[in-house]
């Protein structure tokens, strides 16, 4: 229990403030932080609140889009945001095909070289990097990186990987891929994929126990790859969003326990 | 433009007869039959029908979803109808997990135990299966069989593959799949990807043109895999059904022309 990690958008309400609160009250450890809500607190802030609570920061959300014209900028400042945060890794989403491409196998190419790019700048400001294969139904318009082999393959050696249970769960090669990446596991997310997908598939991404996912498995295989780090907990879900984040917390906590270590 | 087949569903308004007269008014020279519209006809008037109008029947869907409980009945069923009507594949939907379950591993069991069942009965009637592997948002309700590669890997080899545009693009490892299919390619889909999806994932299939796949890497990839079958074009989109479908055909066409072939 002691691993498992709020990441914020879970409790999306909640500032910074708030959801540091609910994590010390809740007696949880470690906190997945997002970009947009350090803005809103202030980063260094953010990261004085975060360390006199005794958290660990288990990821900083996110970096990436690299489609974008601002990729390089806007990541070096996501970098420098995960340093002052001491977060044990950056997630980079590598965004879809450019608007109006089909060059698939360009948008690939074109992450893969970004990738490459920024391994220099954030090893020297300490921070470990975190590519995110997004599940496939994301391709056109989040990442055109789909599975975990495919993030191994494209990536530097020294960038890591998001396991994200949602992402990878169907994938017929999901536990060779995690058993290859051993070390690179940066992050291990645990969310339940909704059948049917609600009408923003976005939205899809529900409480353990409410969806598809076997999770224990997963977790049995990312800890037999040597991973050892926090578990979070990332979910996007009206109705979630919509429920009282103190509830969502100790629900998250129950269903953690029974779901995913049980 | 010989090798062009309309996929009955894609202008599923039209009965069977109607359905033919289009083909032969357009010029086509095959067509994929569906079973819910051959059953209103009649199969052996739907066969004769077809033969006199000298079309081939480029494939009928669809057989599986194997974790019903009647799926060898139903697939015997399928098996008897794609031999009267000479199909030149019966296409195979493997179904989801099992109402409730979160077993994986055991429905693609599950469906590579089917398979190996099916073979023989198949065989006796001259038929050939070929296992439709879907898109991995599909996992949960419709195909545990998600990638052409595990499609190979699961299905016996007298099994062949359906290889379509929509299920497939996505996948990193789609070339070298195609590739190693080779002689397996029994059918060969195209239609395009909506992005943004619709709130009905399933609908999220479009014509060549309004989405974002580049097709003839995809159709010169299964030629020269050795794949010389017909091209069926299957749409599913509300847009699409709502319009004549006189006008779908010669759009469907002229895409093709352009967008496929071109």
């Amino acid at each position: 229990m002691n691993r498992l990690s709020l990441n914020q958008w879970t409790t999306r309400r909640w500032s910074v403030a708030e959801a540091v609160d609910g994590c010390v009250r809740h007696g949880l450890e470690a906190i997945g932080l997002w970009r947009e809500h350090v803005a809103d607190h202030g980063l260094e802030a953010t990261a004085a609140l975060v360390r006199s609570a005794g958290l660990r920061v288990s990821s900083l959300c996110r970096g990436g889009f690299f489609s974008g014209p601002d990729w390089r900028e806007q990541n070096h400042r996501a970098i420098d945001e995960a340093a002052v945060l001491e977060a044990a890794c950056l997630v980079l989403v590598p965004g879809g095909l450019p608007a109006g491409s089909r060059d698939l196998a360009g948008a690939r190419a074109q992450v893969a070289g970004a990738l490459a790019e920024l391994v220099p700048y954030a090893a020297e400001r300490g921070v470990r990097l975190a590519v995110e294969p997004l599940h496939p139904m994301y391709c056109a318009d989040r990442s055109v990186v789909s599975t975990l082999a495919q993030a191994l393959d494209l990536a530097p050696p020294e960038v890591g990987v998001v396991v994200d249970c949602f992402h990878v769960w169907w994938d017929p090669e999901v536990f060779a891929s995690i058993a290859r990446a051993g070390s690179r596991i940066a992050s291990f997310q645990v969310c339940d994929f909704l059948d049917p997908l609600p009408s923003d598939v976005l939205l899809g991404r529900a409480m353990m126990g409410d969806g598809v996912i076997d999770f224990r498995p997963l977790r049995a295989a990312v800890e037999a790859a040597g991973y050892t780090g926090d578990i979070e907990v990332e979910i996007f879900n009206a109705d979630v969003w919509a429920a009282d984040p103190d509830e969502v917390v100790a629900t998250m906590k129950k269903r953690y326990a029974e779901l995913v270590l049980g």
